[in-house]
């Protein structure tokens, strides 16, 4: 079979993540949106609003993986410092984008236009701007990065508008079954289904609930007919420790 | 003023936070606890589970910062792999720990006691084990680096246990003021503010609500007397632009 493969790693820019002040709420739907389109999510970071740590990991992800996604730190004030970051990472000038001012111009009018807001329109050199839906102000794309706000309404909005160009790889199908039954129990027999189909991958989730311990099996892998024998093999794996497979997650 | 410094890392292991099956409930609780008890979390990653990227991440978090916290893998099934890879991060062997083993014994009983809740006794040569009030298996500590468990009941009785023997560092402290102004109005007197005060951290999160669009300013640092003249400075300059400054953030 030849697999194609995409990757991808999301970069969360922020010290309130750090600090706790806000959860981090862009990863899981980036998680969750890029999956779903073939592409693979390899790795995410948060760092600071400090110069050194943005450069450092935009270079350090676009070089390891076929995209990068940013979010945070485009906005008008001084702690918005992802675009003269990512300009330094790919060390070309951090300029005034003459579409960007337009934008900014009809949607604040002249008069508001203040110095601040016109600081949204600087991108690094070469770069394509992103579609802002909800407030205008543009991400951009430069190389594999793609620069997106922090607002998650802002960033989804924004993802959903260029993730028709993004290229993809083969989607990962996944299969899930949950069972009544402990994990260090289903272990072996789990491993050996997991030795059995090295191109899945097999996760175990444990979980408490209605007073008892199971777990979710995950199955993953862009084999449809290998992800549904190595299903039907879990099933019967289950049932053979005494317990009812049940499709998906639990119920509540 | 003779500032200490205490840094963190957080890492996060498991595909599925990556593949958007799970949402990491981690990471705040850690950054919250973290910063309350006066160490600073700088930078947070999510890896697979692939040895090479645990390893890695393992060991550049490990040399940059004070303390690593992980969390994940450290249950009975094979995709659990997060104690060998740290032995292999630190070059030492993975045995299994007799204190770890009773601790497990007496909680299954000898009788379930399968092999592969065994392996939960096997931790890095030389670590110290975490308490495990939840469920008993272990998480544990080697070096600056301490392994904790995904699930997050369990992650959070662990470090509740253990962060009484972190060193600690000058607390920052925080201080939040919010108003409906627009970022790019104050954005001008606010970066102005941050430039009297460098050793203050200044952020800015805009917010809509009641249809109206405001931001929460947090000033943070290991000053107090500053933060507090800082604090008075930004409700000066917010009822300058017409608005009234809110304490903390807007009730919805």
């Amino acid at each position: 079979m030849n697999s194609k493969i995409v990757t991808a790693a999301v970069l969360v820019i922020g010290n309130e993540i750090l600090s706790g002040r806000t959860r981090d709420a862009n990863l899981n739907y980036l998680a969750t949106e890029l999956n779903s389109i073939g592409v693979r999510l390899m790795e995410a970071r948060v760092v600071a609003d400090v110069p050194e740590a943005i450069i450092k990991a935009v270079n350090e992800l676009r070089a390891a993986y076929d995209y990068v996604f940013t979010t945070g730190g485009i906005g008008p004030t001084h702690d918005d410092i992802t675009a003269e970051c990512v300009a330094k990472a790919f060390e070309v000038p951090h300029i005034k984008d003459p579409r960007a001012v337009r934008l900014l111009t009809n949607h604040y009018g002249e008069a508001n236009l203040t110095e601040a807001r016109l600081r949204m329109a600087q991108v690094p050199e070469g770069a394509t701007l992103i579609e802002n839906p909800v407030s205008t102000a543009p991400g951009f794309q430069i190389g594999n990065v793609f620069v997106l706000a922090g607002v998650p309404a802002v960033c989804r909005a924004m993802f959903d508008g260029l993730k028709g160009r993004l290229k993809t790889g083969d989607k990962v199908l996944s299969v899930t079954v949950s069972g009544y039954v402990g994990e260090g129990v289903i272990a072996k027999g789990l491993g050996q289904l997991q030795e059995r189909y090295p191109a899945l991958e097999i996760g175990s989730y444990p979980f408490f609930r209605q007073g008892r311990f199971g777990a979710s099996f995950v199955l993953r892998g862009t084999d449809a007919a290998a992800l549904k024998s190595a299903a039907e093999e879990l099933r019967t794996l289950i049932r053979s420790l005494g317990a009812e497979p049940i499709e998906g997650e639990p119920q509540e």
